[in-house]
């Protein structure tokens, strides 16, 4: 369940930012009272995510507004498909409308374009996870969005996971040390994970005991070797630009046997499902 | 100025989302007292936007570090450059890197697809002009970035500006009745924008003496009739799937004689232009 | 409306900063269960403005009491005129009143004395407006409560209209080059106001095709030139001590043409109309 | 001191109100860097009071803006006097102006108020006081001034002090048994006053061992009485419409002998200061 | 009452240290309308406290949870007694559970603690009382339990009591100056408390009138002394090291005749009573 | 580094709770300017952890406050033993006491309790780890002073790591379904830790592949056997009523070969360790 106190506080702030001092063409322009009936129809092919979202912005608003669903987050739609229907105060319809639209869209964005890489690894054992590489303040819904397109999640932030990467190694003075200064130091809850970027790094990595070994910017034959280096004694996650890999290339990574494709794309540069609201005064 | 104390505040609340209960690994890998330095560097073309609030992030962690300023936001950028250099406590740097990257990587992004727009209509008299369609939260820094990029900003929100779209006027009982209870319930210090669907729609909202007369959605045939049938006695702005036309039809669009053209996709739909930071351990 | 979330938060701090750790008196004096009744009472003359307010406050506490309301926002009451009715728990009721009471007394206040400027020009095509000299935090319900005596609304903040006085006027190097700066730059959504002294001044700010020109501080005669001068070509403003004028002299300044008047006194030095609260135990 | 933590949370709501998204006037019409000076001149005579916080305001902006101070709170001013000089930035002059301006005069009323009624009684052993009915969220600003104007604050809210008024009385079952409930009940730290209305009141309220006993909306011939009544075993205090007494009548009510006389009006309706600050581009 | 808008927001906080970004465990285990049902149990005999937080944060997490008293705040338990029954959406229970049961146990070890103190000067005329040295953001939860275990509040804060200690009597120039300062200064409705060591000291508090007189760290004898030469004209309070002391020594003290008996104690080292939920899925 | 913007927030909240609307008992005897020094004195054995707190404190409170360390945090003390010497304005010092110490003194009682387990138990290899029994809103300087105690700390809270515990176990119907689960939904970085009650359970727990299994309440025994069983696969954990343990009892579990004891009350039980200031005005 994406709907908690943190994502209704974020929800307000959105609202807030958008509102201001109050909408004044509504306020100007529409008597108080009036009903109006509205549809919420995709113009374009994808998954949708965040219906459950825009429902909550007129909830937030307190205003008396039904909101039935039509399609659930992860639901296929197709162009002209009805997500969903909204009926009731016409005011707090068009106050909130924007703010539900702006994330929904995002959402449904990130949602298709995880199952797009999802679909292309079909039939190998890899899942496509997320990164940090989110939109600020955004992070939950994003990585949300990116589970309802069936991918899986990284870490949260920098508090919930150890992920040794090259500059920490050089803080550190090498993979062995930085490893088990963190075996030393960490809560016990935590896996370690480390960066490499060449096979001699993977085994380093490896003797050290690391729990996940990240296989950065490594070529196909690169991923290949490391994988079979590796032979299950850690998890393995390949990374680097998987955001511009076409399909087949995912497909050829996924192939290699690793566990996980990390894509920062998934997040960092989202093409918005477009979702409109018509709706009619009753 | 972008940096004021908002800004600080989504600063900080973003570095709090990222860091949680604190850096693990950074904690357990990189003694106090380390020391590092990097370079911000482009990994494509671009105009660069949000150089200093990937600095700001630093400060406000309090951390001693020199950051450097090679390039100014409105620069342009081809890849290999380098934006700014960082140096002093490692930890603040591993521990800010990311979350100021994340904001620098999209409001370049968004300075860049506002620059491709501005350039494609250059010659004529229109302005590219941004819309509400931005990232909850982000909607000063995005506009700010419109701006950089050579873009012009609309209406902040709800509350500094009266756009009577379709949904109003059905609501009020035409455009007429919207345009005269707005002027004599609005504070006087705000023009009055009515959204146009129709050359008659357009007639309609001239003689009730709209003060800008948007054309959404009308094909260039149509445009060009609204322009001329204004003929200068109101601000016109095209609008309508924007982000979807071709350098040429953006040109072909401005050539009509509309003031602005506004495009949702600047915001909603971004690119984030890559960017790393590299760093060495001193 | 004037209840929303804004106003939700400054009604909770306003009862905080009374509350503090607790009632102490009506902890140690009434027993839970207690129930009352008791009636606003206008102890003058005036317009009514809060009565809303005074209700939600009880609700805020969540206490179980029952709001009746005599009178609505705007209504005319008379020395003894009931305003409302109010009963149940007593203790929410003893908790609740005096933050309640402080905030409509003041609007009511505002109401009353802006219903007195707005009567002494009735007859002629002036508004009757506000300014930024209003109490800090409490500008949104000040400027309701200006609505509510029959006045207009200035802008409401630095951010949603431009009003170019004579610092900015000095710093931008005349009122051509001020003007022509603000077109430039600021969204093509909001109306530019020119302050001015002298008729020269109205003359520059005419001929740069200011959308407003405020008459600061002009007498009579000279406000009668400007008006002619302006002719309808922009928005014209009486302004400067306003709030010291008699209602005859604020009816003489109406008829030379003005469209606005605004007064600052109508916040800044308000006398609050007297309302008290007197209950019995049931 | 009055500067605290508090009343810069205070100032920053207040100019967050204020400034919104930014001054857009300011940032179309002032270069960044142009540097103004100017001086706080009182427009008629009184008692200044938070020239401290028109200087708080433009740090709390972050602006480089030197402020000198010429009088100090409880100072008295002329017409003409100058307060204090400014110098710096101008733009964070012209932002921040208005938000101190609306402060310094309302508390320079308030003092200037008290010390009208101070000056009334002077000769006598009472005090002057204030009560609860105080500007939402300024209270502590408030009493500040009341105590700057030479007044004696009352308690702060309701858990600093126990006041058993009427309603208290009728829930509790009359006097004797409210004050045994308060004595029973509350921190043995404070003390207890009541309200009362007749001299039986008065003889009850003594008898239960009231530390504080109010005189409420009596006549000067029972004032006398309660306070002859009473001979020192209690502190006295008269109360009711005080606000509209005049000083002489004010004078006769302090030599009854009472030690407080409190005022409601000194915040509920006070004409705010005329101060104005004038500068010039240098 | 202890449930009010303030211990909300303390208890959302607390909530939300403990979720972060989620109850991960829960949510990979438990499937969405699961119900289960338990029993909070007393793992230990004392007094029980805190029981309407233990359901009010089962309320704030908005789950669908029945919470049935059986035991009430004040209630003395044995071991094995069950406290209440809790029954609903198993999510929400494992989510709350810890949060609410790590306050009612030391909530619950206060009352106790504070309890067994009230129980050693039975049949005495002194109270138990607390002090200040409180958990930080507990302290009005903390006073509450020590009025459920029979004790009685000292002041809550700095704001609301006025005790001169050593430090402030060397600071102001001996204990007659201090409290003339204060009697000149303080507002009229608070008590007057001076801390001393010796029975000098209590003479010279005495002669300037203190209304509260503390007797720090004195033994039994001198203590005694103090309350005959106070003779009541004083309120006495003895302090220091008063958790060390046994019940026979406490009672002894008690004897003296002091009014007050203040101990640190009671909410610096608390043992947190054994409280347990043992539920079954259903 | 315990001191950081969360810790700031923490702090400054526990200031307003004590100082409300402002230190009456210092404005009132302490004149501006007044300069004090004290030192802080351990008055009875530990181990003394938070002190940058009390010095943090003051910086917050603004003053001029000279701090200066003796000891550091995870210094040994012994009665008598100055632990840092404070200069500099009295007033701050005086507002400012009360908070910084009841946080020293409870951190400081941690770190001395965890000391004696840790020092119980040397020579094994087992750890002592904290539990999320902690005091609400002091979790993470609770884990801290753990820490400085040489203990080690456990998950943070319920999003950082994945417990299942005997009531997910029913949830989910079984170990093995419950920690399948786990793996399938869960982020690839975080542990599965799983609360085994009996030896079939540690079976089941070791054959679905738990990274952590926690012996609850098993005797020495079965513990030894459970040990042997997991034989390394898992980590080990032994919990519950740890906290009522001899130091006897506790080293025979650590020889066990139990990776971690884990104690609940080392936070949920706390005896403050009794730390003075004592100063005089210079």
């Amino acid at each position: 369940m994406i709907l908690d106190r943190k994502t209704d506080e974020f929800l307000l702030a959105a609202l807030n930012e958008d509102i201001g001092d109050g909408d004044i063409t509504t306020e100007c322009t529409v008597k108080d009272g009036t009903q109006a009936s509205g549809r919420y129809i995709a113009k374009e092919d994808g998954i949708v995510c965040g219906v459950d979202i825009a429902c909550r912005v007129f909830e937030l608003l307190g205003g008396k507004v039904n909101f039935k669903k039509i399609k659930n987050d992860g639901d296929t739609v197709v162009k002209g498909d009805v997500i969903a229907e909204v009926s009731g105060e016409a005011k707090t319809i068009l106050i909130g409308e924007r703010t539900g639209l702006n994330i929904m869209q995002r959402l449904s964005g990130i949602a298709t374009r995880t199952n797009q890489a999802v679909k292309a690894i079909e039939g190998t054992n890899a899942k496509i996870a997320d990164t940090r590489k989110t939109t600020p303040l955004m992070r939950k819904l994003e990585k949300y969005a990116v589970r309802v397109g069936g991918g899986s999640n990284h870490r949260f932030g920098l508090s919930d996971g150890i992920l040794i990467k090259d500059n920490h190694i050089a803080a550190a003075g090498g993979i062995t040390k930085a490893i088990e200064s963190a075996k030393a130091k960490a809560p016990h809850t935590i896996k370690i994970e480390v960066e490499t970027e060449t096979l001699d790094q993977v085994k380093e990595a490896l003797k050290a005991k690391a729990d996940i070994i990240m296989l950065d910017n490594m070529n196909l034959e690169q991923t290949k070797q490391a994988v079979e280096l590796i032979n299950g004694q850690a998890i393995t996650e390949a990374s680097g630009n998987m955001g511009d890999k076409t399909n087949e290339q995912l497909k050829a990574i996924a192939e290699t046997g690793v566990d996980l494709i990390s894509i920062g794309a998934l997040t960092h540069s989202v093409k918005s499902l477009d979702i409109s609201l018509k709706f009619k005064i009753v």
